[in-house]
C-alpha cells in the first residue's frame, strides 16, 4: 500500500481572523470553512490547507481524533520560477517581511517570511525538489 | 498573486529512525534525503513530506530560518474509496491501532491512527472534501 498524494497541509496559528486574513491576502488562498475559534480551512491545488487553534484541538470531544502542536510550523507553496519578482513585490505590497531567500543547489529558489502566528512560510519553485 | 499548490508538508517527530520506519512501511513512502537526528525527506505525489527534529529545527544556525513545534501535529494523505478494506488490513499487520474511522456528510471516508511520535495521520478518501 502506497499513499500517492497528501490531501491535508495543517498548521497552528494563535489568531484564527488575522490568519485567515494573511493567507487570503497575501498567498491567495479561497476559504471555504470556519468554526470561529477553532479552525479556518482552504483549498489549494489538488489539496486542503488547515488552519487550527490549537487549544481548541487538543481538546478530547470525540468528533476527530486531539491533535495540535506549538510553537512556529512550516509550510512551502510552489512558485513559478517567472514570478519570483512578483512574489517579492506582492509580498513588499501586503507588508510583509522576506526573512530569507535562498538559490538551491538543485537550481531551485525558495523566498521565506513568516504569517500572522510566526509560522515559517516558503515560496519555493520546483526545481528546488527536482519536480 | 496566488500560491496554486502546496509542495512542502512538515510533522515534527521525537524519532527519526521509528519515524521513517513508519512512514516508509506503513504509509510506502519513499525516503529520498536525510540528516541524522535531524531529519528525513520524502516524495510524494507532487510534493514532500518532510519530518523534522524540531529541537534542531529550532537552532538558528543561518542556513535556513528557524521553525519546528511541538505536541501532536496532524496530515492526511488520500486514500481511494476502494482501498478502504486494503488500508485497514495493511495497518493490522503493521501493528498499527485504528484510533477512529468517519464517514463525512460529503459521502468521504477517513481512518485515523497515531504515528510513531504521536502524530493525527489520517488516510482520507476525496470525497471528504469534495475533490
Amino acid at each position: 500500500m502506497q499513499a500517492k498524494q497528501i490531501l491535508e497541509t495543517c498548521l497552528y496559528v494563535d489568531e484564527l481572523v488575522e490568519a485567515e486574513a494573511f493567507y487570503s491576502s497575501v498567498l491567495g488562498l479561497l476559504p471555504f470553512s470556519r468554526v470561529e475559534g477553532r479552525h479556518v480551512f482552504f483549498r489549494c491545488g489538488n489539496g486542503v490547507f488547515l488552519l487550527f487553534n490549537a487549544a481548541q484541538t487538543q481538546q478530547s470531544t470525540g468528533a476527530v481524533p486531539p491533535h495540535g502542536a506549538n510553537g512556529p510550523g512550516h509550510v512551502a507553496f510552489a512558485m513559478q520560477e517567472d514570478d519570483i519578482p512578483n512574489w517579492r513585490e506582492h509580498l513588499r505590497q501586503n507588508g510583509v517581511t522576506i526573512e530569507q531567500e535562498i538559490t538551491w543547489p538543485s537550481g531551485g529558489y525558495s523566498i521565506y517570511f513568516r504569517d500572522s502566528s510566526g509560522n515559517s512560510v516558503e515560496l519555493a519553485t520546483l526545481k528546488t525538489w527536482g519536480l
